[in-house]
């Protein structure tokens, strides 16, 4: 493990940079400042960047429209990897018919249709159509009502036998300097509980996330996981997973992990990155146009 | 372990007789059918009884109240000892002075205020209070905005290190034959979880339950565990937590657990009752009056 | 929560004082130095105490010797409360007859014998008598096998549906400066794991260990929980179930709580002593003979 | 989920089948009778057939010859995949130098020799060489004292942040119809609860190791997930992995899961196969040479 003062450096050994969406190139503030320049660093050199994000509230489309509105271009959806994306493949090569029941916003809905299948929130489940839910999915902590619906969700569960999909495994997400938010990670976990039943997660640190994004690259161009290195802010998502998969890993200081803590929760922890750096800012100053 | 055809033969070997409520004496639909008859059996023989519960919604004036309405008059106040009581002992002791913030009807509120000490909903909590709150309280699943009150009990939790009180520690209650609803004790192990600190539950499992009913007794007239016998539907709580304490217990099959299951459960949990009996109905037939 | 200089000032507020043994009294050095001062003026006080340990490798009065091997004369084995002697109720009180197996020194066996009962260790359990084991206890980590013993507990757990205790609830105990143990309770915790079904744990932090010194004293005395301190060095068990018990409580800096680390810890556990004092010792300069 | 009489209707649909080998192709007792039938099938129709196992004590040649000792020459080494090659991977892409602490058998350490690295047993780290450990590797249960290495592997984890991998996830493992052995899986999620540190896990149900077999089959021609199916006796580990990774499943009840109990599982743990099969012997008369 080795701290790094400028990032550059560590962009300039690697061809493709994976990047964790939250704490490294935005925050609850807007972007991390600086974090453009990164990107035309990467543009100059022809480098390739992916976004890796537990985030299935939206669809990539509308996940990099934020990127262009704080004027972040070089963002577009097909550099975006999500974790609904997986439940959007699972749903596609496991689930032929039926409802597919979800918690989560009219937006988290649309990109998981897939064809043959009947998308319909939680709310709509009724005595009339609970027979033919043949799945249940957890998107997003947003866009329903908590008490109702997740009541409904462990009734449905009680008489299906269905899989159940939780596209986010965080347990909590920032809104601001001081306040967090329960995340739909942690709602299902208690579901999960109550009804005694196994769900299937996708997102870091599972493995079928960095796969996700290794096989897009490897479908049009050859690579070893050696030219890949993921950059995240959280010890026990972006750090494990990316290096459980065989990824080197950065792990920047712009988000879930103070300077002021690093040392303590890596020995804590046990979890190591290759490299820690202040952030993901590739400095004007460290290159010429 | 002894399947036992006649709860009459069990009483009769027992001075005091705690019983759970739910499961036992009560259904989703009522009384248990014949359930009265065991009560004038008890107080014909001179013997004692306790109901022992989990349930912290309300205060014993108003659980008995209930009894009351179904006819079994006796079931007073003073028989039943519930999860509420020790929270409102817990706060006796510990917590001297400031806001308890809690969560659950106002019903649930009021029996355990405690002198000195300032009572609230989360949803009253703001900027203005926030540091006078010295205690948080998990009490009934009713009573609050889910959404709203859970983020703000998870935000209280990030800025005061104060005790956090989980007064019912069931997952789920049953609603009807097919449904359930969450239990705040399941609401209360995601708070816990997503915050990361150790949360204090009161309520069967565990030991303290038994001791507060034993010393109730005790506190009038001597008596050994060997002349108590618990009496509950559900292994996890009302035996293993009776078992621990030393007490001899009966699995009665008239609430969680179905006489079809109780041998594969026994087995798989390693949870053993005394005896298991239909149900805790002393018949009829069996006693003359 | 306050930061007291000298623990006199503690003993001076409460008539009974519960120590933890080890990191309070001891550590893998020996006695703490001076704390022979604050028997001497306990004694000189009139005050109770008592030492609430999770050591059930050995008898009360085989502990009481260590410490007067130490000099510290003080600590007689009446005076000794361990989550052994709560095994040895639990198996008065509920085992009637045939073989209590268990793993652990012989040592560790003697007291938790009980009347009617055929003490053996795992290792001496096999076809002709495995029938009659009727009760498995986790006494300590040392005197057995563990591969070969730890895989036969777990055979037996397989064909016997049978209360299993686990007598001290520890995970890992120091050997030195740099150097910890794997104890029972870990690996006990691995074995109910493997064999699915639910043990009976004593020990702090179960109140059951507090209850059990409460009840002692109230054998020949009346008196309240406001009366009691308990003094530890681990947040999770002594400080934990002496609060939820409803004792005020003292968190030392002797054991395994540096003193670096002990506003950290405490807000990330939750877990709130009544008082920090730098250790148990009252000053030789602080009382007068 | 269809209940299928003969297993040949369903190696019919699919050009790829993986198969778990305990419980699947072979039991305590030697190959699972007429096993040889169903890939003297395979090899007839063209099929390609893939051993997916959690064992990590021996490497794939071992492994092979194992199958050829009882006559089943059709299972050489390259069929097979193990999680300790995904360890061996692992090494090789992210521990540069120093030594590769391990538990388990000679046998098992060889094959996860990786240039560069020293592989030493724990019992042969000590003060001299401690801070060159660069990795520990839980590979199995056999081959080491328990008592002394776990500890040992213990105070080697307090002293160095390095990444500790588990190359096979089962927690115990069958012996003879009734008798069961602790695995290694186990025992290091009881290391990694005493340490608190966060281990890798390698083996069924994590998606990697579907990935690995995927991947192999990938570099010499194209195939899609919906080709393959998962052939396994354990809901937990076959059965959730390969639906996870988006293959359809065959539960098979010659192994963990008996027929008597694969409905009430199914249920409790909500892990639903595409189907259900007595065994996966494809029957001599359902085919012609």
């Amino acid at each position: 493990m080795k701290r790094i003062d400028n990032f550059k450096s560590i962009v300039d050994k690697y061809d493709i940079i994976f990047f964790d969406a939250f704490g490294v190139i935005k925050t609850y503030q807007g972007l991390v400042p600086g974090i453009e320049k990164t990107f035309e660093y990467l543009q100059q050199q022809g480098k390739e960047y992916y976004i890796v994000t537990n985030d299935a509230s939206r669809s990539p489309v509308q996940l990099a429209d934020a990127y262009h509105r704080y004027g972040l271009t070089a963002i577009t959806s097909d550099r975006i990897i999500s974790s609904g994306m997986l439940t959007k493949e699972y749903l596609d090569l496991q689930v032929q018919d039926g409802i597919v029941a979800y918690l989560g916003t009219p937006e988290s809905q649309h990109y998981i249709d897939s064809s043959g299948l009947h998308t319909l929130p939680v709310s709509e489940i009724n005595s009339t159509n609970i027979d033919k839910v043949n799945a249940l999915i957890f998107l997003d902590d947003e866009g329903f009502d908590w008490q109702t619906e997740l009541n409904k969700a462990v009734n449905i569960l009680r008489r299906r036998t269905i899989p159940v999909i939780v596209a986010n495994t965080d347990r909590a997400y920032p809104l601001s300097v001081n306040e967090v938010s329960i995340a739909i990670g942690g709602i299902a976990s208690m579901i999960e509980s109550v009804v005694g039943k196994q769900f299937i997660r996708f997102g870091k640190p599972d493995s079928q996330m960095f796969m996700f994004a290794f096989d897009l690259i490897r479908e049009y161009r050859p690579i070893s996981k050696k030219q890949i290195v993921m950059v995240g802010d959280t010890l026990q998502t972006d750090i494990l997973g990316g290096n459980k998969f065989g990824l080197d890993t950065v792990l920047v200081l712009t988000g879930n992990t103070l300077s002021k803590d690093a040392d303590t929760r890596i020995t804590a922890t046990g979890i190591m990155p290759t490299y820690i750096c202040d952030s993901a800012v590739v400095d004007a100053g460290e290159f010429s146009f």
